[in-house]
């Protein structure tokens, strides 16, 4: 059974170790946001590609959720020593470990020399030892972008110079219209025999996405094969800032408002049992709902629900 | 009195921290070669100015001689890992300490918003606690290239990655035409007691410091107050290719070969003490000839060396 999965960051890699228990990892496609990209410091950091890496690779860390484990933090600690001692501290907002940076070295190297960022990440995967296929859902550059009241962010900015305190206005993807998807995200979109939407940020992680063209009219075209994970529980992301961003940007943040967001593109909305009465609100849109467990605390959850997302499409069909 | 080093990497810091000890540093402006700076894996990289920045701050690897001591190399194993794993163990032939690293994201930072090398330079220099004046000759890149019969490299690729093992069959600096002094090199040249030409090697160290137009002329001019330390001893290069590359562009690998090099430029050669049978040669180059011990194994040399090279220039005046 071939699995093609639209993925974030956390949630998404979450997901993924659970899939990867219940179906052969030559049978997956994860299909990865590169919108929250960003060139820092001259390196080319993918944070996306690298948490899906490194959490399928069991080599993230769990308490941050971000980054490797057995992590130290000595070139930040010097960059920081440095900044703040020409009154820069502003410089050195974004924490990067000394692991991680040999990820970060060897992309950049890599695409400075005209690699593709899907070669690249596959370069990496395979380096990790991970047998699924990995693929940003373009080659070219895609910029989230936020506006705020005090102006205009990058994603990274937003997320974590900002720590997602401030109000967002409007968001949107530059570059997204001219961007092509990776070679093989089409092909795997239409070849799956189910399409995960991982419980991803809709807005800000899926949603840049489906804003490369084809991508989107490839999963409509699916569309009983597809099943979505709702992010939002209880009325409340688990992590990061979805539930705001979605009654900022005017969408409900609720199974339902999911739900709305993307009827058109599937069948089928896994929600978590807190959010067993609001079933009846999901499938008000137009959309199956299957409710199950989906705080993935540990891997038997995640390997449960990613089950019930595959039975769920089977039922679906 | 106020003294001008024309410097390099590890001799020409070395021979700082000797004259620390015996001049004020505020009264020291140290030129720095920046045609061995490198851009790599997208950082900024610039070996000389480090060089001497570590050392005199007491924080350079005394063993390696260049690079951080406690130093780490996490960033660096992980990069090896993966270019290894894709068959491209090509891509990590540069040793980067994860100190180091905070530097290069430092600087690289600063250079992409705008700020100037002689800015950033002295930032870190303050951050380190040095007093003395820190200046790359320039802030236009300037970029040694190395013609080998196996075709051209930088500076880095030459001596790092191939070992200074290939012959060379000719050098020059890319940019060095069109660049301009930092903002306060020829200023230090006009107004210095004593300049001194570091024991750094005359083709790719000197070179492209005399290179960029304007210094050689403000150095002629002071030919009188011009000292200069051999980097031969012996008739070899303590570290570094100097001999070898002599010998292939022509020149003599010698006390008399680099006097008759600089004899244009410097009324006084400082030779170690094992050449002292070739003063009669040095000087028939037209070059007074001071004979002590250059070797500078301890900082008390160090010293000794600064203090014969500020007498020297006193007795030539």
């Amino acid at each position: 059974m071939r699995v093609a999965v639209l993925a974030g960051g956390v949630g998404a890699a979450r997901f993924l170790t659970g899939l990867l228990r219940v179906v052969d990892a030559a049978d997956v496609t994860a299909i990865i946001n590169v919108a929250d990209d960003e060139r820092l410091h001259g390196l080319w950091i993918s944070p996306d590609i690298d948490t899906v890496t490194y959490t399928c690779a069991g080599a993230i860390d769990p308490g941050r959720g971000w980054g490797l484990s057995d992590e130290s933090w000595r070139a930040m600690d010097e960059l920081r020593r440095l900044a703040e001692a020409g009154g820069r501290a502003d410089l050195a907002w974004f924490n990067l470990g000394d692991r991680d940076l040999g990820t970060h070295l060897y992309r950049t190297t890599r695409l400075a020399e005209g690699g593709r960022l899907s070669e690249i990440s596959a370069e990496i995967a395979h380096a990790w030892g991970l047998e699924m296929t990995m693929l940003p859902v373009s080659d070219d550059r895609i910029a989230t972008r936020v506006a705020t009241e005090d102006g205009e962010l990058s994603f990274q900015e937003y997320f974590v110079r900002e720590q997602h305190a401030v109000a967002a206005t409007d968001v949107w993807f530059d570059g997204a219209p001219a961007a092509k998807p990776a070679p093989g995200v089409i092909d795997a979109l239409e070849q799956a025999d189910v399409i995960v939407v991982a419980p991803s940020n809709p807005v800000v992680s899926i949603g840049p996405v489906l804003a490369v063209p084809h991508v989107r009219d490839a999963v409509v075209g699916r569309r009983d094969a597809v099943v979505g994970v709702s992010p939002i529980v209880g009325g409340k992301a688990l992590k990061g800032p979805a539930d705001r961003l979605l009654h900022e940007l005017g969408h409900e943040a609720s199974v339902a408002g999911v739900a709305r967001m993307y009827s058109g593109l599937m069948a089928t909305l896994v929600v978590d049992t807190v959010d067993e009465p609001h079933v009846g609100a999901v499938e008000s849109e137009g959309v199956r709902c299957v409710v199950t467990p989906t705080v993935m605390n540990d891997p038997e959850i995640a390997a449960s629900l990613a089950q019930t997302c595959l039975d769920a499409a089977g039922a679906g069909r």
